[in-house]
């Protein structure tokens, strides 16, 4: 109970800002959040991302809908304490640029002084995933965990890692690029033609792939009727569903698991950390086989010294980790800068 | 220039403890120095290490060796502000127990206790390569920099990581056990029967059984002449000298070379450290053959984002290290104590 239920008037210049926004800008839509200041939710507002259709048009989508989410709240914009924006791709953390959104076909855009020119509030950037695991951190699967390292296999391989109540990152930009660190020197090529990378040996595309092949040879006739050949039709779904029937299908998310699995303890090894949460659109598809098997591995293969200091854990906020993890962050690094200077 | 060479006479309470410890606790030797409160050398005092003396004759020799660094470095033992022990093996953090050392033969140490009752000051307990990682960023390769992460290629693969100006550590353990990553599925065991760890695949050892066999075949008849076949007798020394000269030599330190650069690859995607700090006895044998190889391996494969992030150096401390490190954190950590509590 606060001070203002209990009916007591206190200074309001004296309170923390009473509402936090969380924004998730994707590939193809975008989603906004306002909470209160114990963070619960009080109004949203979604959007389809458009990237085709330029910059310019993309900040005053991203306003607008931040506006509907405002308005959707019943709250006052004015009391808004600050906005957290998760954004994909290469990030400048001191000016708050993103540099280049392939899936949008954006470069350099001037997301934080856009904003804050437009809410008059401070607007904090940061890149999606780690806002993601920043969430899982505050109010999901590593809730308060001294370390807490992420992991996101969909048709890329995300991660993030909070250390100490803050996202882990490099000078000036993001890391924790679990996707590209090299695991198979053998392995076929990714995106970036290096081989044997992580995302080229157990992305949700690379799944999609061998099912395709599976399907295409007979060996997994109920893929192939509901899905057909085509990658593109072959979602996480699909796979989640084959992978109970077909045993080619199961063996081919196995395998990937396995490699998600030694990634897991490179992660442990390196970094020790006390949660390992798996997310992502295929863990989401298929949670008990996937984790299953990853913990199987990560069990087998982690030193004795490691052994009990962590558990894996299936992430809990889902879509919505973004927003939770983006407002949070903007609400903790706003009230850190603003303690330093009072 | 400080007050007390200005001939003014501050209250000694008000003025941070004016001398630290270092100790480092090797397999074979053990090395104490005494520091000024700039960290400048003021004595030191070696001894053998002789673990299968026992923990109580062990802890023992470890005070003795201080008492000794103390007394060559003629300061009031009253006057020592801290002392940082700089340990092998697995370590509870929290209360100093040195966990196993292998290399000693001795189990549940407790370390920090027994030199607090000896001293009556207060000691750290710090593992050997986070304090040496530690000590390049203080006073060496990595000074002052956001992240460093060290490498220390020898008998094993050790590896640190300090971040905002702390060590990188698990909840009550060491981490960046950097010669356990898994490397290569199919490569050959290491010491803990894992396959292809980058230990499995680089460390002195892998190295020198590899020129044994160069040796045996005729291919490396230098090294055959002044070391033989006997892996104990081909040491880093031998090794870099006969790179100069074999080309099957050469051959074998480049391959492994790679095999770290890899990893570094690794380390730069999940950390995005500043500096990359190369270190151990292989790189101080032959830094020219080694680093050149993996900053090269480092800069084909590193993915674009990180391009210009990092630097690879090598560590200026040496043997070293580990005594600056270990006084460097004890003085951080105690400081720190001390202005939380006042």
């Amino acid at each position: 109970m606060t001070d203002e239920t209990l009916g007591i008037c206190p200074n309001p210049d004296s309170l923390p800002p009473p509402y936090w926004v969380g924004f998730d800008l994707g590939g193809t839509k975008m989603l906004a959040t306002v909470f209160d200041r114990e963070f619960k939710k009080l109004g949203r507002a979604k959007r389809k991302s458009r990237g085709n259709e330029g910059i310019t048009e993309g900040l005053s989508r991203i306003a607008r809908t931040i506006q509907d989410a405002i308005q959707n709240a019943e709250v006052d914009p004015q009391r808004i304490g600050g906005i957290g924006i998760g954004c994909p791709g290469p990030l400048d953390l001191n000016t708050g640029v993103l540099k280049e959104a392939p899936n949008l076909g954006w470069k350099n855009v001037p997301v934080q002084e856009y904003l804050e020119n437009e809410f008059n509030c401070r607007v904090v950037v940061a890149n999606d995933v780690d806002a993601g695991v920043f969430g899982e951190y505050k109010f999901g699967a590593g809730k308060n965990a001294r370390c807490v390292v992420g992991i996101f296999p969909g048709t890329g391989i995300g991660g993030g890692c909070v250390y100490e109540g803050k996202i882990f990152h490099g000078a000036n930009c993001t890391c924790m690029e679990i996707g590209h660190i090299p695991m198979v020197p053998t392995g076929p090529l990714d995106g970036c033609n290096n081989p044997g990378s992580l995302e080229a040996m157990a992305s949700r595309l690379v799944i999609a792939a061998a099912a395709a092949q599976a399907a295409f040879r007979g060996q997994a006739p109920s893929l192939l009727e509901s899905s057909g050949t085509d990658i593109r039709n072959i979602r996480s779904g699909a796979i989640a569903e084959a992978a109970v029937n077909e045993k080619s299908i199961r063996a081919i998310v196995e395998h990937a698991a396995d490699h998600i699995g030694m990634a897991v303890v490179t992660l442990i090894h390196l970094l020790a950390p006390d949660v390992v949460v798996l997310g992502g659109g295929l863990v989401e598809a298929m949670p008990e086989i996937l984790c299953e098997r990853i913990e199987k591995t990560v069990r087998k293969r982690v030193l004795p010294a490691f052994e009990d200091v962590f558990t894996i854990k299936v992430a809990e906020l889902g879509d919505e980790a973004t927003v939770y993890g983006a407002a949070a962050w903007a609400a903790s690094r706003i009230n850190a800068s603003t303690t330093r200077s009072s």
